[in-house]
C-alpha cells in the first residue's frame, strides 16, 4: 500500500493516517479538497514528497467535486482549490509545486470538456505519484554509495515510504544500501515534538529488518563525538538555490554537530523541493505549530497545566554545514549555486514516464 | 519544604518523589540506606547536589540502622553503606563526595560511643544540606551578573530547588536575577528522555512567576541561530580539572551550538562537583540507563513494540565550549586548570558554618 493513492475501485482518494502509526493502521477516504487540506494541516500525511502527491490527488478530487458547467468555470474552481491546499502548510514547497503542476495540466487548451479536464488531472496526479516512487529509487541508488559496509547512519524525522508515496528519500538511501547487502546500523532520532522517528522510522526499519536503535534527540551529538556515527542523512522540505536546507526542527543542530565532529552530513532531496528562485534559506517562512504538540505526548500532558511553549516545526541549515545533497540526478557538491541549478536541469530532462510503473532504477544510468 | 531533609519530629529521612511531579507532590519516608540507594538509582531524587545531600542523610540513617555494638563495628557498617550508595549512580561525583565527607566525621577519634557517632553523623548530614542551600545562594549571586535586563536565558534539564537541597544551581542564578528585579525570559529545554525540564523546571518557574516557554530540545539551536538567546545556563554532575563538564545528555550539543552562534555558555557548578583528580572529562564513566526511558513517556509506549534504544544519561562538554564556570567562590574563566584549582581552594576556605541557618548570601562577600 502507498502512503497517498487513488483507489480506482472505489474511485476515491486515500491516505494512511500517520498520526495513529505505529499503533493502528487506518486509511481514511477523502472526497473533498477541503478535507485533504485539513488532513495536510493536521499531519495525517506529512513529508514533502507525500504532501506533493496529496496536493496532486487533491486537485484531481477538486475537479470531480466542482459543479462547473464549463472548462473556464472549472479552472476558476481549481485555482481556488490550489489556494486552499497551499495554505495548509507554509514551509513545504512541494504543496505549491504539486498544485502548479496540476494547474498547468488543466490549462492545456486541447482539453475541451469538463470531463476531459477531470480525467487529465487524475492521470497527472497518478503520474506525479508514480514518478515520486521512481525518483526515490534513483536517489537511493545515488546515495547508497555514501554508505560503507558496517557503517552507522544517524537519521532524523521520517523520510521513508511514509514521507513519500513509497520507498523514501534519506531512509530510501538506507533501504537501498541494505538491499545491496551492506551491513549497517541506524541511530534513529526520536524527533520531538511529533516523534516521527520513534513512531514512523522505527516502524519502517523494523518491517525491513534493518538493525537500529532509537535515541533521544539529545543524544545525537554524544554519539557523534564518541566516533560512533559515520554519516548523517536527513530530508528537506525546501532547499534554497544556495543549498540552505529547511527541514524538520532539529536538523540544523545535526548539521552543526556533524561538521564539528567531521561526520559527513547529506540531505536527500528530490529536485521538486529545490526552489531556485529562493536565494537563501533565511527567506523561507518557518511554520510554528500548536504548542500542544510540545506540551503533550500521545494526548498526555508532560508539563504543568497553564504554561506556554514555542513550537517551530522546521529550521534552516545553512549550506556551509552541508557536505553534499543527494538528488535523483546525482549527488551535488559545493558550490551549490551552480551545481543545484544543473541538477534540476538534468532531473527535468529525465523522462520518468518512460520508466513506466517499474520502480527498479538501481541500474544507475542518468 | 526542602527536596531532601530529616524530619526531626518523626526522626526519619524524607525526599520529594520527583518522578511524580508536577502532577503529584508525594514525600516518602526512608528508614534504610538500601532504600535511599534504590531511590537514587530510580531517580526519586536527582541532581548532583541533591544526591550529595541524600548520600549524607543516607549515611546518618545507616548509623541508626546498624546493630553494631561498638564504634569499630559501626565504622565497618558505614563503609559498606557508603559502597551501596556510591554504586547507585556511576556518573555523579557528589555521591562519593557526600559519603566520604560523612566517613571522615565518623572516623573522628574523639567520638567514643556508637551513639556519639550516630549523633555526629546526623549533625554532619544536616550541615551538608544547610551548606548546599547557602552555597547555591552564593552561586546565584555570582551568576546573576551574567544576566542583563530583558535577556532570554536557555536552560537545560532541572537545576533548581529540586536538583539541590533548595534554591538551585543554574536555575538558582535565574532566580537570583529575577529577585534583583531584572526582567528575563527563559527557554526551557524539555530534556528528553526524562523530561526534567518540562516537569520540574517548568513547575519551579511557574511557581515563582518567571516568564518562560517550554521547547523541544530540537529547537534550541534554531532559537540560538535566530539571535533569540542571550545566555545558556546548565548544571554539572561532574567537572574535570580542565573544565570539561559531564552533565545531562544534550548539554554537549548546547555547548557546541552556543559557541557556533556566539552565545555565552556557563555551567553553574558547586565546587563539590569539581574533581581535581580527574584530568579530563573523557575519563568520566557515562551511565547508560534503561532503554524504557526512551521507549516510553509517562508509561505510554511512543515506539513500536520489540525495538531497542540507546540511553546515555550524560554527556561530556569539552572545556573549549565553556565560556566560564560559575562556582560559589566566583566565576572561573580559562585557563581552567589553574583557575578551577584556585576556586576550589577559595571555596574550602569559606566557613559555611559561620553562616548558620540563614540562606541570604546576596551580600556577595567572598
Amino acid at each position: 500500500m502507498r502512503t497517498v493513492f487513488w483507489d480506482y475501485e472505489r474511485d476515491v482518494m486515500k491516505m494512511i493516517d500517520q498520526r495513529l502509526l505505529p499503533f493502528e493502521l487506518v486509511v481514511p477516504e477523502y472526497e473533498t479538497v477541503e478535507a485533504v487540506a485539513a488532513a495536510i494541516g493536521d499531519m495525517v500525511v506529512r513529508g514533502a514528497p507525500a504532501i506533493g502527491a496529496a496536493a496532486g490527488f487533491g486537485m484531481a478530487l477538486s475537479a470531480r467535486q466542482s459543479r462547473a458547467a464549463d472548462r473556464l468555470a472549472l479552472l476558476r474552481d481549481l485555482e481556488a482549490a490550489g489556494q486552499t491546499l497551499e495554505a495548509a502548510r507554509p514551509t513545504a514547497v512541494n504543496l505549491a509545486w504539486g498544485v502548479r503542476r496540476l494547474l498547468r495540466v488543466a490549462a492545456d487548451e486541447e482539453l475541451e470538456t469538463v470531463e476531459e479536464v477531470r480525467e487529465a488531472l487524475l492521470a497527472a496526479a497518478q503520474r506525479l505519484a508514480d514518478e515520486d516512487v521512481a525518483l526515490n529509487r534513483r536517489m537511493g541508488f545515488h546515495g547508497a554509495e555514501l554508505i560503507g559496509d558496517g557503517d552507522t547512519v544517524l537519521h532524523h524525522c521520517n523520510t521513508g515510504a511514509l514521507a513519500t508515496v513509497d520507498w523514501g528519500t534519506a531512509l530510501g538511501v538506507i533501504f537501498a544500501a541494505h538491499e545491496q547487502g551492506k551491513r549497517l546500523h541506524v541511530l534513529v532520532d526520536e524527533t520531538r515534538p511529533r516523534l516521527q522517528g520513534a513512531r514512523l522510522t522505527a516502524w519502517e526499519l523494523q518491517q525491513r529488518g534493518i538493525p537500529f536503535d532509537l535515541i533521544a534527540d539529545n543524544a545525537a551529538g554524544h554519539f557523534m563525538r564518541a566516533g560512533q556515527v559515520n554519516l548523517v542523512l536527513v530530508g528537506s522540505d525546501r532547499t534554497a538555490a544556495n543549498g540552505d536546507v529547511a527541514n524538520k526542527i532539529g536538523t540544523y543542530q545535526l548539521g552543526v554537530l556533524a561538521r564539528e565532529n567531521g561526520v559527513p552530513f547529506y540531505p536527500v532531496v528530490p529536485t521538486s523541493t529545490i526552489d531556485l528562485d529562493l536565494a537563501t534559506g533565511d527567506l523561507i517562512p518557518i511554520e510554528e505549530r500548536d504548542m500542544d504538540e510540545v506540551l503533550r505526548v500521545g494526548g498526555q500532558a508532560i508539563a504543568p497545566a497553564g504554561i506556554t511553549a514555542r513550537n517551530p516545526a522546521f529550521d534552516v541549515t545553512p549550506h556551509r554545514y552541508v557536505t553534499g545533497i543527494v538528488t535523483e540526478a546525482g549527488i551535488v557538491y559545493p558550490p551549490f549555486v551552480q551545481h543545484l541549478r544543473a541538477a534540476v536541469a538534468r532531473a527535468r530532462a529525465i523522462d520518468w514516464s518512460e520508466k513506466g510503473e517499474s520502480t527498479d532504477y538501481t541500474d544507475g544510468t542518468d
